[in-house]
C-alpha cells in the first residue's frame, strides 16, 4: 500500500520504518526535506539523527508535506499536536480528500514547561478539529496513548496484553484501521470507542499518561482495559 | 476508626456499608438527614432506596454534613463533583482541619446531557480546588476511576489485577491512604502519582472511562497499568 507519514520525529520515523519493513511504499512528509535531511543532531530521546535514520531507511522517501500527501492511499499524522493543523494545510485538503487519516498526535502544550497541559480539551479535541477542517477526509484517532516503540510492536510489553483505542466518524474507516493495527503491528485488544468526539477521552488520558510515566520510570507501559 | 462519608448516593452507601462491615464507626453526611431517610424511590442504578439501605445498615448513623464531619478521624468525599464545594462548606473548614480527606468525586457536568464533560479540567481539578479552599485538610484523590462496587471490592474483577491511583500533597497521607486501600478493600496495585495537581489526570480520565463503559457494556471494568 502507498502510505504517507507526516512528521519526521521519533513517532514518524518509527511508523515509517515499520511500515516500509512490511513492504509498503512509504513517503514521509516534512516542511523542508533538504533541511530535515541535513539534521545531524541526535533525536530528543537519544535516537539517531534524522540524517542517520534516513540513511538506514533508504526505501522511505523524504518529501514535502504536499508531495507526501499526494503519494499515500492513507495518511498517518505523526506531527506534534501544536504543528498539526498548519502542516495539514500545507499537505492540502484536496490531496487528503477521500483518504483515511490516522491521527496519532496529542495536543500537548509545553509552553509552560513540564508537565504539559492540553491545547484543546474537554469540549473539543484535536481529532475533531482536524475532522472539521478536512471534512472530505476520514479521520481516525488511534495510537496516541502509547510510546512510539509500542505503537508498532505492542508484543514487546506483556506479550501484547494491553489495549488500543480507535475513534472516528466513519464506521468502515474505524474497522479498517482496527484491522491494520492487528495486521501490521500485532495489536490484540482494540476497542472501537465510536465517533471522533471520542478523541476527547483519548487525548485527555495524556496528563495521566505523563504522570504514570514519571511514576513507573519507563515509557514501556500501556493500559489494559480489564473487563 | 471513626470515619465520615459525605454523600448518600451509591458511592457513599457502598463505602459506608463496607467500612461499617469492617468494624469502623461510620457516620454518613447529608444536607437534611430526615429528608434523606424518607427517600423511598429506588436508586439511580436500580439499587435500593436510601430508606431501605439505611434500614439494612443500622450501624451507619445518618447525620448532617457538619455532624458527620465532626465525627470522623478521616473523611471520604463521595459527593457529586458539582455539589462538593458547597457541601464541604456546610461540613465546615474547622471540622475538616487536620484530617485526611479522600476525594472520590468527579467534576462531571451533565448540564448538556450525556456524555458529560468536566466542570474543571486541564489546568485545574476538583481535587486542587478542595485543597486550596481547605488548606488545613490533607486532600488525597483516589478511587474516582472505578465504579462503586469495584472501589470496595477490586478482587471481583480479574482477581484484583488492575490499578488504582493516589495523589495528594502530603506524602504521609498518600502512604496512609495507599495502605487503607490495600487493607480495607484489597487493592493490590496502587500507584502514587504525586501531588494534588495529579488529580487533573485522574479526573481527565473520566471521559475515556465513560466511553469505554459504553463500549464494553458493563461498569465492572478497570484499567491495569501494564509495565
Amino acid at each position: 500500500m502507498k502510505i504517507t507519514v507526516l512528521g519526521t520525529g521519533i513517532v514518524g520515523q518509527t511508523l515509517a520504518a515499520k511500515l516500509a519493513s512490511l513492504g509498503h511504499d512509504v513517503r514521509i512528509g516534512t516542511r523542508d526535506p533538504a533541511a530535515t535531511l541535513a539534521r545531524s543532531e541526535p533525536g530528543q530521546y537519544g535516537n539517531p539523527s534524522f540524517r542517520d535514520w534516513a540513511a538506514a531507511n533508504p526505501k522511505v522517501r523524504v518529501a514535502t508535506f504536499a508531495d507526501a500527501a499526494a503519494h499515500g492511499e492513507i495518511v498517518l499524522n505523526a506531527l506534534s499536536g501544536a504543528g498539526t493543523l498548519a502542516a495539514l494545510e500545507l499537505a492540502g485538503a484536496d490531496r487528503l480528500a477521500g483518504k483515511i487519516l490516522l491521527d496519532i498526535s496529542n495536543p500537548l502544550d509545553f509552553s509552560k514547561g513540564f508537565p504539559p497541559s492540553l491545547l484543546v480539551a474537554n469540549t473539543d479535541s484535536l481529532g475533531e478539529q482536524i475532522q472539521r477542517r478536512f471534512p472530505a477526509t476520514r479521520v481516525v484517532k488511534t495510537l496516541n496513548t502509547v510510546s512510539a516503540h509500542l505503537m508498532v510492536d505492542p508484543g514487546q510489553l506483556a506479550g501484547g496484553d494491553h489495549t488500543m483505542f480507535v475513534a472516528g466518524d466513519d464506521a468502515d474507516a474505524r474497522r479498517q484501521v482496527s484491522g491494520w493495527l492487528r495486521e501490521w503491528f500485532g495489536w490484540k485488544d482494540v476497542i472501537e470507542l465510536g465517533d471522533i468526539t471520542q478523541a476527547r477521552g483519548m487525548e485527555m488520558y495524556l496528563p495521566l499518561w505523563v504522570r504514570v510515566f514519571g511514576a513507573v520510570q519507563t515509557p514501556t507501559f500501556s493500559i489494559r482495559v480489564v473487563r
